[in-house]
């Protein structure tokens, strides 16, 4: 897989025309770790983790709150706004998709989705529980009505725990897909999915150079192991005024996990699927539209001035990555108990 | 109704065995205005509506956000978060079953759902917008997806406005009905749904005086005209620690929005239909478990010093007022445009 994803790449950056090869489906379904095998009880376990806002310390934020499936799986916001009205430092991604990616953050700092669940809960300025320990004892443990989900997912014995936790929310997430996309009708054979203008800027997607990076079915670079990331420094080409405009150089990216100097600046390529519903964009989620994000990362990553045409055309076809939803039920939550509700922060 | 109600009442202050007469089951379906009738594409526009966090400044607020539906219908604080993290006066009351309330608000400054949807959303400490004319403007009609869902609903023309977006809301608040807990199906003739306890809880909660105030369907009352509250003053005698202790005297209630002196500490009688689901307690949700409320309620409006048996059976009972929850789909909500995004507090 990675030979083939890197003759992909070799293939865009000289800008050839519009191919077969270079254009990917997305998958029907997204890989499942093996030691997280997707089952409906666990999916169904997730759901109710997900929307629940008693795993923050004030028992007002859930991970719907900044990751809404409601809406585009994120909040359309800058920054995340988490408990006590705290702005987080980055802008929340998508959620959509998300279990097609092989690394999780914007940094790329946690490999699969089961180990991105554990962060933003003991995050101080997302969720703020103080611990894992205390998430799991004055909360999980503490509502008995998990437990039965919890049971009929992982088995009888010490099964309410962090690890299922976080399992059962990365199984809930793995039907968070939207393989259905304009797009994806088009290459599997729909030639009516896109207008004339989506397909003219298919193919100056192509010429320009953007799938040098966003390359692959979730437009977010060659398919990889679990935990390898592909990962591009942002911005490249640092002598025009959207730099300073946008603070692009402000946030270290990888670095700031890593510490490693190699890695100031580098970024996980993110998905493009449902980029029309996730402004506003970047990390910081500094540009507000998308034009103006397709103006930036052409001059930004490809030494590019795009005249107005072609941006209108590449965002048509963005919008042609925009799928089709899943039909949810909402989930019932277990009852509070007097422990949580003494528990949670006034 | 009225006279019905009276006599209900009157039964109850004297202390009667339990009879036939004083137990009513909730209405299978609540009171609806004449100028609002349920229709589905009503109550499909009201749950986006009600789910819907773009009606507050910061777009991180929705009706749900304090009035949860997945769980009791209120968001298990004391008092509630709106935007920017700021704490509200008041504990969020649950939306669960308010369609059969005669008025909205602890206070019942409100006459009728539609009338108390238009609140919040202005309210600087909850959802913060500037005005309704700005939530209109500057979202509603923002959001160009709304549109035919408003058409469905309401007609063509000058649909979009705030007047329909209370209507839709409170066609949704109509859905919200648990007319299904045990002590309904055993008002209906199922003898075998409550235990023991919760029947000798059923018949101290009316010895004791608890159905003097908390009578009717709902656990709030006499049935009223819809905008004519029943209201009492809390707390009556205050001749007891736990005035001061719950800071009970803090709050003028209906005076704050009356300003009549007569209206001092008046409260409209809250229902205690899933009573069990929305600790903690009161007003101010000062008091975090159902048996101290028990006990506060015994002393404070009866003069009364509950054996703690009776507060046990009374608890049991009142467990029994927890219903079925309706299964619910849940709602996508149309794509936020750059506008909006632009106009989303930072």
């Amino acid at each position: 897989m990675k030979r083939f994803g890197n003759l992909i790449l070799l293939a865009a950056f000289v800008a050839t025309p519009v191919m077969a090869l270079q254009w990917q489906a997305l998958p029907d379904t997204p890989p499942v770790p093996k030691d997280n095998p997707t089952t409906a009880a666990k999916v169904e376990l997730g759901k109710m983790l997900y929307f629940d806002p008693r795993f923050s310390s004030t028992g007002t934020v859930s991970c719907n709150s900044c990751h809404n499936v409601m809406l585009g799986g994120e909040d359309n916001r800058p920054v995340a706004v988490g408990v006590e009205g705290q702005k987080g430092g980055r802008s929340a991604p998508t959620v959509w998709n998300a279990a097609y990616l092989s690394v999780q953050f914007w940094d790329g700092r946690e490999p699969t989705l089961e180990a991105q669940a554990k962060g933003p809960v003991v995050n101080p300025i997302e969720m703020g529980m103080e611990s894992h320990e205390m998430l799991v004892e004055r909360r999980l443990r503490a509502i008995p009505g998990y437990r039965p989900y919890f049971e009929k997912a992982f088995g009888s014995g010490d099964v309410v725990n962090i690890d299922n936790f976080a399992k059962a929310i990365a199984a809930y997430e793995r039907t968070l897909i939207t393989p259905d996309s304009p797009y994806n009708r088009y290459v599997k054979g729909d030639k009516k999915a896109l207008t004339a203008q989506q397909i003219a800027g298919m193919e100056k997607f192509a010429k320009v150079g953007c799938i040098g990076c966003h390359s692959g079915g979730a437009f977010a670079g060659p398919a990889k192991p679990l935990g390898e990331g592909f990962f591009m420094r942002f911005p490249t080409f640092t002598d025009n005024p959207y730099v300073e405009k946008y603070r692009l150089m402000d946030d270290g990216g990888r670095f700031e996990a890593t510490g490693k100097e190699s890695d100031k600046h580098m970024w996980r390529v993110p998905t493009l699927l449902n980029i029309a519903l996730t402004a506003p964009y970047f990390h910081n989620g500094a540009v507000e539209t998308l034009d103006e994000a397709v103006r930036v990362m052409a001059r930004t990553q490809l030494g590019k001035e795009l005249p107005e045409q072609d941006v209108a055309d590449i965002v048509a076809f963005l919008n042609a990555l925009t799928g089709e939803f899943p039909k949810q039920t909402m989930p019932r939550l277990p009852a509070t108990p007097a422990a949580v509700i003494s528990d949670i922060k006034k």
